[in-house]
C-alpha cells in the first residue's frame, strides 16, 4: 500500500513549509516508520532554503517492514539520525567505519524525502535503531546526531582521568558534559558567558569559564586541558586554547563550518597535539551510545514544539537566535 | 681533568667560526665524549647566527664518565640528539614520552656548549644511545635526528598495508621512504622535479610523483594516500593533498616552520581526517630505531665534510642550498 505523509520542508524564502506527500510501499530493505518525535539541529537551519524534508533525528514506531528486512518488526520503536544508506563493500565499511563510507546516502545529499519532520518515513532497515526500553523518545531523538556527534569522539580519545574541555553548551555541548563526566573524566566547559554555568554543573562540569571578552585562557589560573571538544556553533581560532592544553594534547572540532582550519604549527609539533576530526557514530558506535546513556541516564535537555509548521518554524526560529537549551524537540505528541 | 675542545659556533654573520673552548671535568650524570661524526640538520642553519656550538647529531667515543653513570663506558661508541636531559619526573616522562618534557635541557634552548660540531662534548649519559656495532658513524649521526624524526610517526601511525606518502626527499625523506618500505607498506614519494625519481625508486619507492606547476593531483590519476609524511623544508599547505587522501587519512607535518597550520576545515570532519603534530623520538624508539635500521639495512645518503672551518661552511651553505643529497656529515675522520 502506499502511505500518505505530512511533510515539513525548507523552502526558497527560509521559512518552513507544510507538504502532503505520498510514498510509495516499502522496498525489500526498507522499512515504514510513523514518526512521533524529531530532534533539531543546526543542519537543518543551514538547509531552511532547500525543498527538502528536514530533520535527522527521528523517533517512530515501525508500521511495516520490507520482505528481506530481518532486524526491525512491527511496532518496534526506532531512532535514525545522517545516514540512510551505507554500501558495506567498500575498504572503508570494511574497516567498520561504515559512517565515512563513500558511497553512502546522507541526509541532505541524497535523502531528500525522508527526514523526520514528517508523519512518516520510508527508511532503509541498515540505518534505523532499536531504542532500548527506558529511555523516552525525547532522549533519544537528540542522541541520534548531536549525542552521536560527540559520542565518539569522547570514547575513542577521552580517558577516564583526563581533563576535558567542552567548549560551547549547546545541542552537542550538553551531551557532551554528561558522557565525559559519566566515564569518570574531569570536565571544564567554557561558554561565552555566565548564564549556563549552573546547568553545567548540573549536567557534570567540575569547572566553568565565561570566556567573553577573554583573549589570554591562562589568565583562568586552570590546570591545563588534556582533550578538548569543540562544540559552538561559531568556528574557533584554535590558538586561543593553545597556552592551556597539555602537552600531547586532542583537539577534536566538531562545529560544522566552512573555510580553513587554522591552528599554531610548530606549537602543534612540538607539544605533540592531534587534531582529529570525526563526525556522528558508526551504526556500531550508535548502538553502544544508546546502551551507554540508557545504563547511565544520559538525558537531552529539550524544549518542546509540536509538529506542526508553527511549530517547526518557531523551533527554528529559537535554534537560529541561540536561545534554545539545549534541544529542540518536535513531536506529534505534544 | 678539564678538556679542551675546538668548537664550530654560530656567529652573527651567520658564517661558521672556529674557537677553543675549555670543558669542566663531567659531573656525576655526565659523560666525556670525543666527537668523531655530526650530521647537519636545517635546525643548525636555522642556529647559524646565534653564538652556540652547532650539530645535534652526534657520534663519538666516551672517555670518561661520571660518577653516578651505570649505562656508559670508557671506549662506547655513542650518538645523540636533539635533547640533553629530560625529568623523569613529570606527568609527561612518567607516561614514557620523554622528549615531550616540559623541564627539559634541548639544543638551542638550553644548550649551546654540547653541540656535536665540535672535538669534545660533555653531556648527561641520560640521552646518550649506545651505536650498534654494525652500523657505521655515518649511517648513525643522522638518524640521531632527522631518522628519529621519521621514524617515530612512521611506527605509530603507519601500517604495513597502508599506501604512504612521502613528501620531499632530503635529509628526513629519504630515511621516511627506507623505514616505510622496510616495513612493508606501498611508498609513494612527492617530490618538486623528477631529479630525484632515481634515487627515490632504489630508496624503496613504488611511484614517484614530481609536483611542481602541477595545482590538482588527483591529475596523477593516482590509488589514494593513507598516511602523509611531510618532510619538505618549507611548509605546504595542506588542501593540495586532500583530494588524493584516503577516508580517515593520517597527516604528519614533520616540517620545521613558523605560522599557520591551515587545513580545509569541513573535509577534515567528514572524511575523519587526523592531524598529528610529533616531533623526534622517546628515549624508548630511540632505541628501537638504532636497532631496526641496524637490523633492515637503513643507511644514510650522505655527503662527507671535514670537521674544518671550511669544511663546516661547505655544508651548511649546500645544505642551504637544497642541493644536498641528502645528509650531510662532518668528521675528524675525513
Amino acid at each position: 500500500m502506499t502511505y500518505e505523509a505530512i511533510q515539513f520542508r525548507g523552502s526558497l524564502s527560509g521559512e518552513i513549509v507544510k507538504k502532503i506527500s505520498t510514498h510509495q510501499p516499502p522496498k525489500s530493505d526498507e522499512v515504514v516508520v510513523r514518526v512521533t518525535h524529531s530532534g533539531l539541529c543546526g543542519t537543518d537551519v543551514h538547509y531552511r532554503k532547500t525543498d527538502m524534508v528536514l530533520g535527522h533525528e527521528g523517533v517512530g514506531i515501525v508500521q511495516e517492514v520490507g520482505s528481506a528486512c530481518t532486524n526491525l518488526k512491527i511496532g518496534d520503536r526506532v531512532g535514525w539520525g545522517y545516514p540512510n544508506f551505507t554500501c558495506g563493500l567498500c575498504s572503508v565499511c570494511l574497516q567498520g567505519q561504515d559512517v565515512y563510507c563513500p558511497n553512502a546516502q546522507y541526509f541532505g545529499i541524497a535523502d531528500y524525502e525522508m527526514g523526520s519532520l514528517s508523519s512518516l518515513v520510508v527508511r532503509k532497515e541498515q540505518w534505523l535503531f532499536k531504542i532500548p526500553d527506558e529511555m523516552s523518545s525525547e532522549d533519544a531523538a537528540p542522541l541520534m546526531c548531536g549525542g552521536a556527534t560527540v559520542f565518539t569522539p569522547t570514547m575513542d580519545f577521552v580517558k577516564p582521568y583526563d581533563r576535558v574541555g567542552v567548549v560551547g553548551i549547546g545541542g552537542l555541548g550538553h551531551l557532551a558534559i554528561q558522557f565525559a563526566s559519566k566515564i569518570g573524566a574531569e570536565v571544564v566547559v567554557f561558554s561565552g558567558s555566565e548564564d549556563k554555568r549552573e546547568e553545567a554543573m548540573k549536567l557534570g562540569a567540575k569547572e566553568f569559564y565565561a570566556t567573553k571578552r577573554v583573549d589570554d585562557y591562562t589568565t583562568f589560573g586552570m590546570k591545563s586541558i588534556d582533550r578538548l571538544l569543540i562544540t559552538t556553533s561559531a568556528k574557533l581560532n584554535l590558538s586561543v586554547f593553545y597556552p592551556i592544553l597539555s602537552t600531547m594534547a586532542t583537539i577534536l572540532p566538531l562545529t560544522v563550518s566552512d573555510g580553513e582550519l587554522t591552528a599554531p604549527y610548530m606549537p602543534t609539533l612540538i607539544q605533540g597535539h592531534k587534531i582529529i576530526g570525526s563526525k556522528l557514530a558508526t551504526r556500531h558506535m550508535q548502538y553502544k551510545m544508546l546502551e551507554f546513556a540508557g545504563r547511565n541516564q544520559i538525558h537531552a535537555m529539550v524544549e518542546k514544539f509540536p509538529m506542526t509548521v508553527e511549530g517547526v518554524n518557531a523551533a527554528v526560529h529559537r535554534l537560529q537566535s541561540g536561545k534554545m537549551r539545549y534541544r529542540g524537540v518536535l513531536s506529534w505528541e505534544y
